[in-house]
C-alpha cells in the first residue's frame, strides 16, 4: 500500500497492531452531562460535555465569526463521514468502559476565536466532552508548559490542542505533550512515525489529512500530477511532501519569497498555500484546473489569520471543518488505544540468559553475576500498566490492587502448590523447585507462568537458616533484596502490631489510674466546645447496644460500660513483635518503671511474622476485608470474660492506615528474568503459612488462561498444603489444579531410618552411598503426602531435588514408587545446577497434570464442630487413631462456641518434623493420640488454632550467628556472606 | 541559517543547547589499551582499544576486500577533517572523565565485511573503542533485541552501529536503541527532530550527511540545481530531500522501476541511488557533468550488495569512508554530551501554585489537595541523573551518594540554619517556618534552595504531637508518606539496633552456658575439613595483641581472651528499640523463659530515634565512615572494664547490610514543588537532634553557588543549634551562613511571665489580646538566642511566626528588640495561612544576611578536657555559674579520659523547656549550678553525653491518642485525621 493511502486508511480504520481491541461493559448515556466550570484566578477552565449538543458553555468571544457560508457537498459529506465514524467509534469506547469520559482539552492563550469554536462544535457532533483551559493572552512558555504537564497527568484527557500563538508553540511545548495525546501529529516522535511509514503507532496530523482528503476527492488519480507547496514550514512540509509523493505526485515546495516561484505555480497541477504571503498573486500564474488548497487558517490563531479569512472564507472553511474534524477523529482513537491497553496484554517476556557454571558458585556469587532486567521492564513485559506500578529501587515494585478490577473479566491461569515431605534437617528444596519450576515454564515452555512467594523474616538470614531466595540457579535476584527489608511490608506489620500493644498496656494503665468522668472527658474531650465521638467510638456504642450519638445524653453505667474495657492483664492475647531472633524476649515482664505505677506483667514478642496482622495480610481480598479484619482482632478478654477488640481500642483506622502499602504484592524476578510475586509470609505452626491470597490472584489473572502461578506451602504436605487448601482456598475461592510434592533421596532415606546427623559433622555415609533399601523404607512418607493430596482431589506431580551423590538405581526406585502410589508423574529436578534448563522435564508433568480435570474439594465443612474439625485432620491427615482434648482445650472450645467463633476454619500448630505430634518419629507414625494441649484463636486472619505440644514464636540466635560472614563493601556496595 | 546549512555545521561543531561544555581533569594517556575478547556460547563479544592503532584484533573475515583505491583529494580531505575534529573532541572527553572509555558497539550478524572494517578502521583512528557483538547469521529479532537492550544499560557504550540484514532492521529494533546511541539516527525520534529542524538534540544520519559533505565539495553552490533519489526509502530518503530542498535544490524521487526515471534522470543535476537496481543503466541517461552519488555499499550488509561494490568500489569507498568517519563523530559527540550531562545542570524547576483558602483547612486536607509532581519530574529539573534516583512510588526517592562524587568540584550554597527561643506547649513552628522559607525563596525569588528536614518518628504520629511535615500552607506532601514509613529508614534502625541487642543477650547466655572450648569450636567452626577466622574476627584478634591468623596456633589463654567477651551484665549500655510509645517498655525484665536458664535482666527498651545508629546516619559522610562508626558502637563493658563493641560482637558487617539503603536521603517536595530532603531524626535531647550531614551535602550541592540550603535544630537555640554547630557542623566540615530563629508572639508572652496552659482548655486571654509588657519582658528569651548565635560567629535573622491574634504594635515590638539585640532583621512570617509568599520577606532577609560575611567559629576545641567542654557550654550557652559533677560523673569521665575518648564533642541532655535545668523557669534563669548527674557516650555516633537530669526515651500514649481519628478510606483510599 502507498503511504498516503495507508495515510488515508489510517484516518479511516482504527489499527492496533496484532492486538485485537475487545469492547463491553454496560452501556452509558450518551447524555451523560458533565462538569460545570471552574473559575481560577490565574487561568480558566471550562468543561463542555459531550452529546450531541455542540459548543454549548463556550465563553464570550470576542470577534467570533459565524459560520454561515455553506460547503460543498463533497466536502460536508468528507466531514459528515469522519463525524459520523468518530461518533460510532467513541460509543463502543464508552460503552466498553462507562467510567471514562473521552475528553478534548483545549489549551488557549485568549478568548475563543472561530477556529476554537468550530473544534468546539465538532467536539459536540462526535460526542467528546471539552475542556477549556484559558491562559491569559500574554502567558509565558512556563505557564503553558505546566498546563500541558497537567493536562499528561489527566487520565480523562485523551487529546491535547493548543491554540496558541505561534511563539508559545516551541518545540519544548509540542514536544512535552504525550504522544498518544498530541492530536495534531506534531511532535518529534509522531513525525518520525509518520515519516518512517508506521502510521498505526503515531497519530496523524490532521491538516495534512485535510488535505489529503480534500485531493483525493478532487483530483483523483494524483499519480503523476504536480503540488507546489508554498509556505509551507518544519514538519507539515515534509508530512504532505511524503504523502504525496507516495500518491505518485512530483512534488516541489517553494517560500513565498523564492524567485521560482512564477515558474513552479505555472506548472502546479495542485497548490497548497500557508504562512505569510499573498494569496491574490497566485490565481494570475495558474494553469487551468489547477486546485488551491489554503491550509492558513487550520494553522493559525484569529489573530494572525483574520485579514485573510475574510478574504477567501470559502476555501479555509473546507479545510477547517475537516481537520477539526479528524482532530476529533485522533481523540477518538487516543482514547479507543487507551481502552485498549487496559485490555489483557499478551507477555512479550524477555528471559535472561543462564550460562551456568560447575562447580556451582555461592548463591549471592550467582545472583550478583546476573544483570536483573529494570523491574519497568519486566512489568511491561508481563501487561502491567505504568500507573500500577510503584517501583521501589530498580530491582523491586509494589502492583496496585487496581489491576484486579481492570482485568476482572480475564479468565486466571492454572493453580499450582508446591509441597514437600516431612522435612528433615537434611532440606528438600521446595523454594528451589518452585523457582526452577517457573524459569522452566516461562523461559523455556514459553509458557506464562509466575511464582509467589512468602516474605522470608529478617530473622533466619542474620540467624541460621540464611535466606529463602532459592538457591543455586533457581533463585529470586537480587537475593539480598528479597531476604533483607524488600519493600517495608514486614516492618509495617511489626509498627501496626506494636501499636495495639502499647495501645493494650497504656489503656489498662489509664482505666486503672482514673475515674469513669476523667476517663470519659479525656476520651470524648470538648474540642472547641464542642464534644463529639469519633466513627469508632460511635462502633463501640453500638455493639455496646447504646444507640446514642450525644455525648451528654448517656447515663453513667452507658458511659462507665463505654470507657471500661475492663481489660483483664492476665488475660491479654496480643503480644509484641520484632524481626529479630531475640530469644531473651520469650519471657519478660513489662512496666516495672516507676512512672507504670505497679502495672507490670509477664508477656512476650514473638518473631514478627507470627503477628495474627501478617496472616491477615496473607488472607485479605482487599482493603476494605482488611480493615475489617484488622478492627476484629481480638486483643484478650475483659474481667467479665468478654473479647477485647481493636476496634474497641479505637486503633483500627490507624493500622490500615500503616498497612496501607504493604497490601501491595511485591515484584520481583527470577535469575532467568521470569515475574515473581513476593507477598506476606505467615508463620507456619501457629498461622497458616502460605503466601497472600492477593498475589495469587494479581498472578493469575495476569498469567491468563494458557498460565500457570506456582505458589508455596510451608513445611509438609500435613501442614502447609493442608492449611493452603483449607484456610487459604476457601479465603481465596481458588481451585488449585496441581500439587507438586518435592523429595530428596537424602530425605527420604532418614525417613527410611537413615541416622540422625549434626551441623558441621560430616554426613553420614547413608546419605552418600547408594541404599535402596533406606530409600523404599523411606517413600513410605512420601506415599502418604500424596494420598494426603488426593484426599482433596488434586493431582499430584512429585519432584525429585537431585543432588550429586543421588544414584540412578535409587532416583528410578523413587520415581517407580510415587507413581505407583498414583502421582500423576515423578521426574528428577536438575534446577540447582541448571537453572530452568534443569526443570523441564518437570513444567511438562505439570502441564500434563494441569490438563487433567481436578476434582478439589474441601476436608471438612465449616458447620462441623470445632472437635470434629480437629478430628478429621488428625485422622485423615496425620494418621491418628483419635485425639485427646486437655481440660483447657475443652474449655476454651466451649468458650469459642459461645462467642459465635466456631464455624471458623482450624489453623492446626503442630512439629513440622513428623506427620504425629512426636519429632522424631519420621516415616508413617501409626497408633497415637494427638494431645490437643490448648486452643487459640486469630479471629481477626479468621482461624481457630489448636496447640499440640509446645510452639515456640520466637527463635533464637546461636554461637556463631550467619551475621558472622556478612559484610558489606564500602566501595563497590557489594554485599558477601548472604545464602 | 538553512536546514542544510545547519545540518553540515551540527556535523562539524558539537552544539549543546544553551549549556556550556565544562571539561576538567587530569589527561589520560590515550595510548591505554581495552578489554580483550570475551567469548561466549551464544554470541561473541570483541573489544578493541582506541588510541589509533585501527582495527587491529578484529575477527578473521571471509571476504575482507582490502582498501587499495586511492580515494580522490576532496574525499580523502573531508574524512581526514572530521577525523581529526573527533579525535580531538575525544581527547578533551578522555581529559575530563578519565574513567570513560567511550565505545562503539558493533552488533553484527555473523562475520566482519569490508564495510565493518572500515568502520573499526576508523574507530582506531579517532581513538574509540569497539565492541563487536558478533551474534550468529541466523539470528532472530529477539536475540539482537536483547543485545541492544544490554548496549542500552552499558554505560560505556555511547553509540551502536547495527550491522545486520535489512531483515533484522526492524522498527522495533531500530526505536528500543537508546536515541542518544543511535549513531546512525534511524530512530524515529532523531528522524523527527531532524524533520523538524532541530538538529543539535539528535544524532544526524552519517550516511545522508556523507552525501551533502560530497556534494558540498563538488556542485556547490547546489541552490537551483535538480537532484533525483533513487531507490531510496524510509527516513533516509525524506532526510536527504528534507536537507537538500533546504539547499534550494529541486528534489524529485524515484523508484527504480518508475516510469518517468528515465525522464528525471535526464532532466537532474544530480542523482542519488541505492537499492536494488541496475546502476549501469543509468549513466546513458545522464546529462553532461551530473554527479552520481551511490549510498547503496554504506547501507547494506556485503552479502547482499558485494556484487555491486566489486563493480563499483572507487564511488561507494567515498561516501562508506565519510559516512563512516561521521559515524565515529556520533559516537564521539554521544560521548560529548553524556560528559556534559555529569556536569552540574542548572535548574528549570516549575513550582507548584498554590490557591491558600480562608480559614485555613486541616493539614491533611491542605495535603491532599494538591498534586505533588512526579518525584522523577522533580529531580530531572534540579539536576539529578535519572541513574542517581531510586523511586519508592511516584512522590518519594532516594538519592545515591555517587552525587557527591560527579559534583565533587560543584561550588555549594549558602548554608542556613533554622532554630527557635526556647520551646513552650505554645509551640513556635520551626518546620513550618523551614519550609515557608524554602518555598519563598524557590517558588517567588526563583531562587535554587532545598530544605533538610529530619524524618519522624511513628510514635509521635500516633501519639499526641501529631506529624512532623511542617503545616498549613508550609508542608512537605504527600504528608501521610512523610509521616509514616517514609522510605524504610527507621525500620532499618531499628532492625539493625535489636540485631545488636539480640547478639549482646545471646553471647552472655552462651558464654556462661559454654567452655572456652565449646565456644571456639563453635565461633571458628570446621567447615570442610578447614577452620578459619572470618574477617571481624580477624580484627578482634588483631585488638587483642594476637597476630595470628591460622586458628590451630591460638595459646589456651589466647582462645579464651578471644572467646570471651566477658560482658558484665550490669554494664549493658545497648537498649532494644520500637518506633513505638510504648511506656511499659521503659524498664523491663528480659530473659525469663526456661530456655534462657535463669540469666534474666533488668533493661528498657527506646523509641527508635533515640538509637546510636540514627545518630550515626545523621553524622556519617559515606558508607565507608558508618561502616567503621558502627563497628564501634559500645555495647557495654566487661567484668575487667573493657569497652564492648559491636565490631568484637561480629555484627558490623550485618549492620551494614541492613543499613546500606537508609543511608541515602529521601527527595520530597513542599506544597509548592520545590525539594525537601528527609534524612535522619536523632532524638534531640540524649543525640544531637539535626537532620543529616549527607543530606546537607547533596543540598548544597545540588543548589549550587547562589543557593540556599535551609535546615532544622531541634529544641531552642541553646541546645539544637549549639549542637549543630559543634557537633554536626565538626563532622561535616560545612559552615553555616545565617541563623533563622523562629519565634511567636505567644511563646515569647510566655517567656514573659504568662500564665501556664493547659491542652483542651481556652487560651488564657493573656495569649489572645495585646499585651506589650509580656512581649517585652518574654523577649530576653530571645535576645538571649540571639547571643548565643553570635558566640559563633554566624549572623541572626529573626522570624516571627504570626498568628491571627497576634497585633501590630506586638509585632513591632518584637521586630524593634531583635533588631536592637543584634538580629540583622526581624521579620513577621505568614507561611502558615498564603504559603511561600507570606514568608517572601524573610526570604530577602536571608539573602541579605547571607551576604554578610560570616565568621563560623566552635565554641570549644577537641583539646579542652571534657569537664571544661561542658562548663564552657553551661556557662557561655545556658548562663549557669558553674556545674557541678555528681561522684557517679566524675568516675564516667575518668574512665572516658583513659579509654582516650576525651577528644569527643559533649551533647548536652538537658530539658528543651528552660535555658537552665529547671524546666519551669521560662525568660533567661540566672544564678543556678547545672548539676550533672551522669555521663555517657556513643562512641560510635562520636560524642560523649552528661545527663543533666533524667531523660525520658520512650514517650507514652494519652488516653485518647491520635489514633482515635485517623482513618482510611478502602475505597478511595484517602486517609484523614493526621496532622
Amino acid at each position: 500500500m502507498k503511504l498516503s493511502a495507508a495515510f488515508r486508511h489510517a484516518c479511516r480504520t482504527h489499527r492496533c497492531g496484532a492486538r485485537q481491541v475487545k469492547l463491553f461493559g454496560p452501556r452509558r448515556s450518551p447524555t451523560t452531562r458533565g462538569e460545570m466550570s471552574v473559575c481560577l484566578p490565574v487561568r480558566e477552565t471550562h468543561f463542555t460535555s459531550g452529546g450531541g449538543g455542540g459548543g454549548a458553555g463556550s465563553g464570550s468571544s470576542v470577534q467570533s465569526l459565524s459560520l454561515q457560508k455553506t460547503l460543498s457537498a463533497a466536502h460536508e459529506n468528507a466531514t459528515r463521514e469522519i463525524i459520523q465514524r468518530s461518533r460510532a467509534e467513541l460509543a463502543s469506547v464508552v460503552k466498553a468502559h462507562p467510567a471514562i469520559k473521552p475528553t478534548l482539552a483545549i489549551l488557549q492563550a485568549g478568548e475563543d476565536d472561530r477556529l476554537l469554536e468550530m473544534n468546539k462544535k465538532m467536539a459536540g457532533k462526535v460526542g467528546l466532552n471539552v475542556m477549556q483551559i484559558c491562559l491569559p493572552r500574554q502567558c509565558t512558555e512556563e505557564e503553558v508548559l505546566e498546563e500541558v504537564l497537567r493536562l499528561n497527568e489527566d487520565a480523562n484527557v485523551h487529546g491535547v490542542f493548543l491554540c496558541l500563538p505561534p511563539s508559545l508553540l516551541s518545540r519544548r511545548i509540542l514536544n512535552t505533550i504525550k504522544p498518544e495525546k498530541d492530536v495534531d501529529g506534531v511532535s518529534d516522535l509522531n513525525v518520525g512515525r509518520l515519516v518512517s511509514g508506521a502510521l498505526s503507532e503515531g497519530l496523524p496530523s490532521p491538516v495534512a489529512g485535510a488535505v489529503l482528503e480534500l485531493l483525493a476527492r478532487h483530483d483523483a488519480p494524483l499519480a503523476g500530477k504536480t503540488a507546489v507547496l508554498v509556505g509551507l514550514e518544519g514538519p507539515l512540509k515534509v508530512i504532505l511532501q511524503v504523502l504525496l509523493q507516495s500518491d505518485g505526485m512530483e512534488v516541489q515546495t517553494s517560500l513565498w519569497s523564492s524567485d521560482s516561484l512564477q515558474k513552479l505555480i505555472r506548472r502546479a497541477d495542485v497548490v497548497v498555500v500557508t504562512g505569510t504571503g499573498s494569496v491574490e498573486l497566485l490565481p494570475s500564474w495558474f494553469k487551468p484546473g489547477v486546485t488551491l488548497v489554503n491550509c492558513r487558517s487550520a494553522l493559525m490563531p484569529e489573530s494572525s489569520a483574520s485579514e485573510e479569512r475574510r478574504m477567501d472564507a470559502e476555501s479555509w472553511a473546507e479545510i477547517d471543518s475537516i481537520s477539526a474534524a479528524l482532530r476529533m477523529q485522533n481523540v477518538v482513537r487516543s482514547s479507543m488505544s487507551w481502552v485498549e491497553n487496559q485490555q489483557y496484554q499478551p507477555w512479550t517476556l524477555r528471559p535472561l540468559k543462564l550460562q551456568p557454571l560447575s562447580p556451582v558458585p555461592s548463591d549471592i556469587e550467582i545472583s550478583r553475576a546476573q544483570t536483573p532486567k529494570p523491574i519497568v521492564q519486566l512489568a511491561e513485559e508481563i501487561g502491567l500498566l505504568p500507573e500500577e506500578l510503584e517501583a521501589y529501587g530498580c530491582t523491586k515494585a509494589k502492583v496496585r490492587l487496581s489491576l484486579l478490577t481492570r482485568l476482572q473479566h480475564q479468565p486466571m491461569g492454572k493453580y499450582v502448590l508446591v509441597a514437600g515431605i516431612t522435612p528433615t534437617p537434611l532440606g528438600e528444596g521446595k523454594s528451589t523447585v518452585t523457582i526452577g519450576l517457573v524459569q522452566a515454564l516461562s523461559a523455556h515452555l514459553k509458557l506464562n507462568s509466575f511464582a509467589c512467594l512468602r516474605q522470608p523474616s529478617q530473622g533466619p538470614t542474620f540467624g541460621v537458616k540464611g535466606g529463602a531466595a532459592g538457591g543455586g540457579y533457581a533463585q529470586v535476584i537480587p537475593m539480598e533484596e528479597f531476604n533483607l527489608h524488600l519493600t517495608g511490608d514486614i516492618h509495617a506489620i511489626t509498627a501496626a502490631n506494636n501499636l495495639v500493644a502499647a495501645a493494650v498496656d497504656a489503656r489498662i494503665l489509664h482505666e486503672a489510674t482514673q475515674s469513669d468522668k476523667a476517663l470519659y472527658n479525656r476520651l470524648v474531650p470538648s474540642v472547641n466546645g464542642v464534644r463529639r465521638f469519633s466513627p469508632i467510638q460511635l462502633g463501640r456504642l453500638q455493639r455496646l447496644g447504646i444507640n446514642k450519638s450525644d455525648p451528654s445524653t448517656l447515663t453513667p453505667e452507658e458511659v462507665s460500660s463505654f470507657v471500661r474495657l475492663d481489660l483483664d492483664p492476665a488475660k491479654v492475647t496480643w503480644q509484641r513483635v520484632v524481626d529479630t531472633n531475640d530469644r531473651f524476649l520469650r519471657k519478660i515482664t513489662v512496666g516495672q518503671a516507676n512512672t507504670e505505677k505497679g502495672h507490670s506483667r509477664q508477656t512476650q514478642f514473638d518473631i514478627a511474622v507470627a503477628s495474627e496482622i501478617m496472616a491477615i495480610l496473607a488472607l485479605t481480598d482487599g482493603l476494605a476485608d482488611m480493615k475489617s479484619r484488622l478492627g476484629r482482632m481480638v486483643v484478650g478478654s475483659s474481667r467479665s470474660g468478654q473479647p477485647v477488640t481493636a476496634d474497641d481500642l479505637g486503633v483500627t483506622g490507624a493500622l490500615a492506615v500503616l498497612m496501607k502499602d504493604a497490601i501491595k504484592p511485591t515484584l520481583m524476578q527470577t535469575l532467568e528474568g521470569t515475574p515473581v510475586f513476593v507477598h506476606a509470609g505467615p508463620f507456619a505452626n501457629i498461622a497458616h503459612g502460605n503466601s497472600s491470597v492477593l498475589a495469587d490472584q494479581l498472578a493469575l489473572k495476569l498469567v491468563g488462561k494458557e498460565g500457570y502461578v506456582v505458589t508455596e506451602a510451608g513445611f509438609g504436605a500435613d501442614i502447609g498444603m493442608e492449611k493452603f487448601f483449607n484456610i487459604k482456598c476457601r479465603a481465596s475461592g481458588l481451585k488449585p489444579d496441581v500439587v507438586v510434592l518435592v523429595a530428596t533421596i537424602r530425605a527420604l532415606k532418614m525417613h527410611g531410618g537413615g541416622p540422625s546427623v549434626t551441623a558441621g559433622v560430616p554426613l553420614p555415609k547413608e546419605y552418600i552411598d547408594e541404599d535402596l533399601h533406606l530409600v523404599s523404607e523411606g517413600c513410605s512418607n512420601l506415599k502418604k503426602q500424596i494420598e494426603i493430596a488426593h484426599l482433596f482431589g488434586v493431582p499430584v506431580v512429585v519432584a525429585l531435588n537431585i543432588f550429586k551423590t543421588d544414584t540412578e538405581a535409587e532416583i528410578d526406585l523413587v520415581c517407580r514408587i510415587a507413581e505407583a502410589s498414583g502421582a500423576s508423574a515423578a521426574v528428577p529436578c536438575h534446577h540447582w545446577t541448571r537453572g530452568g534448563r534443569g526443570s523441564v522435564e518437570l513444567a511438562h508433568a505439570v502441564k500434563e497434570a494441569a490438563a487433567q480435570k481436578s476434582h478439589f474439594r474441601f476436608l471438612y465443612s465449616l458447620q462441623t464442630p470445632i472437635v470434629e474439625k480437629i478430628r478429621t485432620i488428625a485422622q485423615k491427615v496425620y494418621g491418628a487413631d483419635d485425639i485427646e482434648l486437655s481440660p483447657e482445650a475443652q474449655a476454651k472450645i466451649e468458650y469459642y462456641n459461645q462467642q459465635g467463633f466456631d464455624t471458623l476454619p482450624v489453623c492446626m500448630a503442630k512439629t513440622h518434623l513428623s506427620l504425629s505430634h512426636m519429632p522424631d518419629k519420621k516415616g508413617v507414625p501409626t497408633g497415637f493420640i494427638l494431645p490437643i494441649r490448648d486452643v487459640r484463636a486469630s479471629i481477626g486472619a479468621g482461624f481457630i488454632y489448636p496447640l499440640v505440644g509446645t510452639m515456640s514464636t520466637m527463635p533464637g540466635l546461636p554461637t556463631r550467628p550467619c551475621f558472622y560472614d556478612i559484610d558489606l563493601d564500602p566501595n563497590t556496595e557489594e554485599i558477601t556472606g548472604l545464602f
